[in-house]
């Protein structure tokens, strides 16, 4: 792409949309699309990509259309609206609890292949109400923790009681493991794993599914003897994190924030209209709110709700009032989180815009 | 509230609606927009309150019922939606840039009373066009900055350089000055002020508002000489940060996450179904991400999107998986933006709900 055909871009989505805008290039989310595919097609292991980056029922079709298996939510609401935008084959990689939520489950299972997670026996007592409502078994994976001391039981032995427990579950089905081993941590994911199917074998059972995850984890797809499916959901855009774990370049990264600058009181300082509202005060641990195509050196120090503070100091060049610039996010799934749609280009030319459906679906 | 009364509004909430669940106690909104109005009233100040923390016109007339004068946006999609909520004195507290935004600020001014803020020679460039389209002169006042190092001129000096350029323009009348002083910044914020009022006096003009903001400002209203009005955004609702700056109580906190607490696969470890896409990741300069009313020992250490993590270490009591409990998030402006609805009680009486009208208008 030409500088001026970029600023022509620049110009047209200002006057069409206002700033702060949130742009996917379709090009690059296709490209994004096809090589976690190729990767997951040349290990041998399933493509279900978790839609929590995207929440858009559209770009999970392609997903599917592109080889992958299914999709994974982390939410119910999210998996609502994938089943009503055509998806049929659906992971839930959380715990479900509470009547209203076994409800829902139960409802969408009628419709579409359900697989939920569960790392603790009061889930398990509470999913057969979800299968008896939709008139079938419901599959369940054991959620196991590999070192990220999030949710998933610490131990094999844990692991394979509450298969057992699933077993004897009227109306569940034990499907097998959910993981999500940290980066670094995929020998001793090997050695639970490996533990773990021993137990299931002893019981007479078996884990059709091994589920990791991760988008920096990528290049650990088909590590994991054993593994039968990978869940990422970040690659599909990219962001300053993946770059910085080095699985992505910034000529990979789909998604940028249109910002312009509105005040530069200061000759080192700047204000964009982007503040924690927009680009969110996840910073992934990186050093500033995000990266700014066309002022590299310069720096999102911080923000208010509304206002993202730029640090010029380290500048030559720096922007006017009025000038709108191009923002690759920190973190993009959360970004995606704060509109309602996504404004879609090819290259330089603008397409037009896509709801983010199941934004805002937090149950 | 009885503890029995609260454990069945809980219940109640979790069937009804499913965590987490944004809940607002409309006793306490009343209360606290009392409050903040008495304040203004005592000190003579007219109120202005910022709807950037509840984005609801049914609270912005609740506001202007109880004698607000007007209410402050931040963006121009938050004003045009309280302008078809019945608003008609509003706001924009920020530089409106770009011939997008300049033609609806132009429709909004065409309809209700308007006034923006700016803080540079760009900005004032641009308005022009909307007073054209409005057929109207529109009101903009200088925005000045005291300390904040955000938006604002630096100077008096400039302050009143602006003044005359907007006294100059076509279609603008100088309407005033815009502040937000530091909690610690009065003494300087009426230097400023002084100063830039001789400035004006000098080319004969006079600031008719003189407007200061902030919640953990309220003890400060009526210290500033001069000041006509004052912009309190997050009073409404209050939260941890506002408990922690000393200006309000964990009592006049309306606003509260119900979460559900999903895992407990540790013994001193939890997590909650709320993470950085319900509670955010503001965690406006405190320790741990919110308080939990049922166990005040537990810390909520961090968030992945939809998993807060609890450490339970420091906690005696602690709670069973599929316990709801309540959360005073640290930043409640940020919390409400993630939602498309407010959940409402009076004490322990579920009424029903209310939109985040306003919410995901960036622009």
């Amino acid at each position: 792409m030409t500088a001026l055909a970029q600023e022509t871009l620049k110009d047209e989505i200002a006057r069409v949309y206002g700033t702060p805008a949130v742009v996917i290039d379709l090009d690059k989310v296709e490209a994004n699309i096809a090589r976690l595919q190729a990767v997951c097609d040349a290990k041998g292991v399933a493509n279900r990509p978790h839609i929590k980056t995207h929440k858009s029922p559209e770009l999970a079709r392609l997903q599917v259309e592109a080889g992958a298996r299914g999709i994974t939510c982390q939410k119910l609401g999210e998996a609502e609206i994938m089943a009503d935008g055509g998806i049929d084959d659906i992971m839930v990689s959380y715990n479900i609890l509470g009547e209203e939520k076994l409800g829902r489950l139960g409802a969408l299972q009628r419709r579409v292949r359900m697989i939920v997670a569960a790392d603790n026996p009061v889930t398990i007592a509470g999913l057969p109400k979800a299968a008896e409502i939709a008139g079938r078994n419901l599959e369940v994976v054991v959620e196991c923790d590999t070192g990220r001391k999030r949710a998933g039981v610490e131990t094999p032995g844990e692991a394979v009681e509450l298969a057992k427990l699933i077993a004897g579950s009227k109306g569940l089905t034990f499907a097998g493991f959910l993981m999500y081993p940290p980066e670094d941590g995929w020998e001793r994911t090997q050695i639970f794993l490996d533990t773990a199917n021993a137990g299931l074998r002893e019981a007479g059972l078996e884990a059709g599914i091994v589920s990791t995850g991760g988008s920096p984890n990528i290049p650990n797809i088909g590590k994991l003897k054993g593994a039968t499916e990978h869940r990422s959901g970040t690659s599909i855009f990219n962001d300053r994190m993946q770059v910085a774990a080095g699985v992505a370049t910034l000529e990979d990264c789909a998604l940028s924030v249109y910002a312009t600058v509105v005040s530069r009181a200061g000759p080192e300082r700047g204000i964009l209209d982007s503040g924690s509202k927009t680009l969110t005060s996840d910073t992934g641990g990186l050093d500033g709110h995000g990266y700014i195509l066309e002022y590299p050196a310069a720096r999102i120090a911080k923000f208010a709700e509304e206002h993202g503070f730029l640090d010029l100091a380290a500048s030559n060049e720096r922007p006017d009032v009025g000038e709108v610039v191009r923002i690759i996010p920190n973190h993009v799934c959360v970004v995606v989180n704060m509109v309602d749609r996504l404004i879609t280009v090819r290259g330089d030319k603008l397409i037009g815009d896509m709801p983010v459906a199941a934004r805002g679906k937090l149950t």
